[in-house]
């Protein structure tokens, strides 16, 4: 079921706005290339309407931010929650200072995303207004694990239920919730997290995934599983001497590679 | 022949100035030192002035443009061509936005530039001031292809003609014209559009061979074949569980690699 | 000794923030990951005092300084030695423009840097107000050799001395002084100047080195025969067909796998 939403991206290859940070940009778009579909990053005020009226998604990643980009990205949110396409926002650090934080949740106010694609404290920080946030990763008080888990579901679905956008909580264990419908996820592996740029790949194939898709919250899913699959099996590809560097370049070649139906056969999740 | 715009450019190592943009300016680092040549990127309308005065030749690629580093592109071609040094200009996405067909229509028309290196849309958008590119990839209803090429080497050395550049259109089958004469290129495989930037590399090092040849048409088209017998090489290379990431690689390894006699020997070209 | 340099980064994980260029940014956050510490990537101006505030560590490189971030480093800097963290600068570009000289200058002026990190000519320019570096290389007339080598210790303690940093020098015989003691390090290959960002990635490496030490000068001194030490590894996994591409991988998979005992083992230096 899962896989599906892989080979439609494939399939209908969309055009993806990306306004992103320049740390993750060139593996953001390699990944979004890899699962078939069209990046094009744009971020200067004067064309972003432009340029996302001609895309079919729009995926907002705050990762290096500034007063000029920041002023695009609400722009293009407003143009493309217009134009009805589908959105993606990844608030990458917020709480870790009061901008990111203020501009994330002031993102999320005056545009519907359809989706919210966050670390744990990152959505803490944008559901409550502060946060704890060690930099661009999870505090290791805020983690998801086996015996908090009811909670952080709860959690999730309130704040989809409160914001209108599929909640995509990542970590040692995903979630990716609407009000209704929580898929619980345990693809990937902890050596993703010595790579930059994991998370911010992810959200942009989401963004894809979704624009592809009649079911934002399989596709999100869908994606979720589909950057965790591809952190497995690009780990069992690891050889002798290989690191972080190779590894990188081993997950977006593990999502080029990546068929639907083996997708429906390495996704790992319940839904509750 | 061609080989030997390679062989010039490892011995005479220009200092290159790029105004490129942040996707894939790694990668277009890596190949303009690839091929001998020493890359500096500098944006800052403050330093482009002198930094272009310091170096051999500019590169002006407007990919991720914004009111700030327009200005800066402005200045460096300005002064590049003033000092004589050789420029190539890669418009990026004409056509997809109002602001970037205008940018790189202005700069080619207050700033002559030895070479610009576009896709058949981007370069259309150009000539005609207005175009169908899909996003930063060529419009398919554009594609040069066996039956209507004729007519795009008419265009191009009409271009070339109205602007006094050296028109490199590049796709599944490449121009290379100056007035009078034209490569035809089949070189490269059409893997490599899913590998972001491989235009822009292409552009940086056809800068950096045409600062080390008097030849400017013969410079530019060498550099074309180059690329796509990289992109060639590196496919050959391809193992089991690669994908585009590796695929990236390996291209700017195999440019690395590359001799002039290698050149000669993999260009695959006719003129007309 | 100097291997437990690189074993206290891995255990205390320092938090570094760096204003760093948009070319090699990628490979900075890889590196500084591959050696266990986290990064994050900040540069403007309404967030940067407070980024900082949450890092352990500061390092500032001005590889594609602008305006608005060059502001943001003074704020950053002044912030993170009000607070007693690390900082590192890396001049990059020292002496191939004035904005870069000033801007170099004022930066070691009006805040105090734990560690300044240049190439020789990049040195000089700092050093002198003004200088002939090639771009962002060294000028070979100013390259470090055996037969200056006395002169070039000398140099770097006395500067040392003027600004109260560990001053590292890189290049084929790299220099890490501070007033009264230098080490003289002999790791490394010629090929790490086929990869851009190998110079970048050293700073942001050193600087979470030093965040991670008390002894800053053999913190620096670790790093860079760590950086050295990985190009050798890297240089001796190639393969046929590798070029610098697959270098840039493999050298930052070296530190990601190098343990402090190999760091021992590996590290070619005198003390002087």
């Amino acid at each position: 079921m899962l896989g599906e939403c892989l080979d439609r991206t494939r399939e209908k290859k969309p055009l993806a706005h990306n306004i992103t940070n320049y740390v993750t940009v060139n593996d953001v778009a390699n990944s979004v290339l890899a699962v078939g579909a069209s990046p094009i990053m744009s971020d200067d005020e004067a064309e972003v309407e432009e340029i996302t009226s001609i895309c079919d998604c729009l995926n907002v990643n705050i990762g290096t931010l500034n007063s000029r980009t920041i002023r695009s990205m609400f722009l293009a949110a407003k143009k493309a929650e217009e134009l009805g396409h589908k959105t993606l926002l990844d608030p990458v650090g917020a709480g870790a200072s009061a901008l990111r934080t203020k501009t994330a949740i002031e993102l999320s106010r005056k545009s519907h995303f359809d989706v919210i694609r966050a670390n744990i404290s990152e959505m803490k920080a944008l559901a409550e207004g502060r946060g704890s946030t060690r930099g661009v990763d999870a505090d290791s008080s805020d983690a998801v694990t086996e015996s908090n888990m009811e909670r952080a579901v709860s959690f999730a679905k309130n704040f989809s239920c409160e914001t209108g956008s599929v909640i995509a909580i990542t970590g040692a264990i995903d979630i990716v919730a609407d009000a209704e419908k929580a898929f619980v996820i345990r693809n990937g592996r902890a050596e993703m997290g010595r790579v930059t740029g994991t998370g911010c790949c992810l959200s942009a194939i989401a963004c894809a995934f979704i624009a592809s898709s009649p079911d934002t919250l399989s596709a999100a899913a869908a994606a979720v599983c589909a950057m965790g699959l591809a952190g497995e099996i690009a780990w069992s590809a690891m050889r002798e001497g290989d690191g972080n560097a190779a590894y990188r370049t081993r997950i977006i070649d593990a999502l080029f590679n990546m068929t639907g139906s083996a997708l429906d056969k390495g996704a790992r999740y319940e839904t509750r």
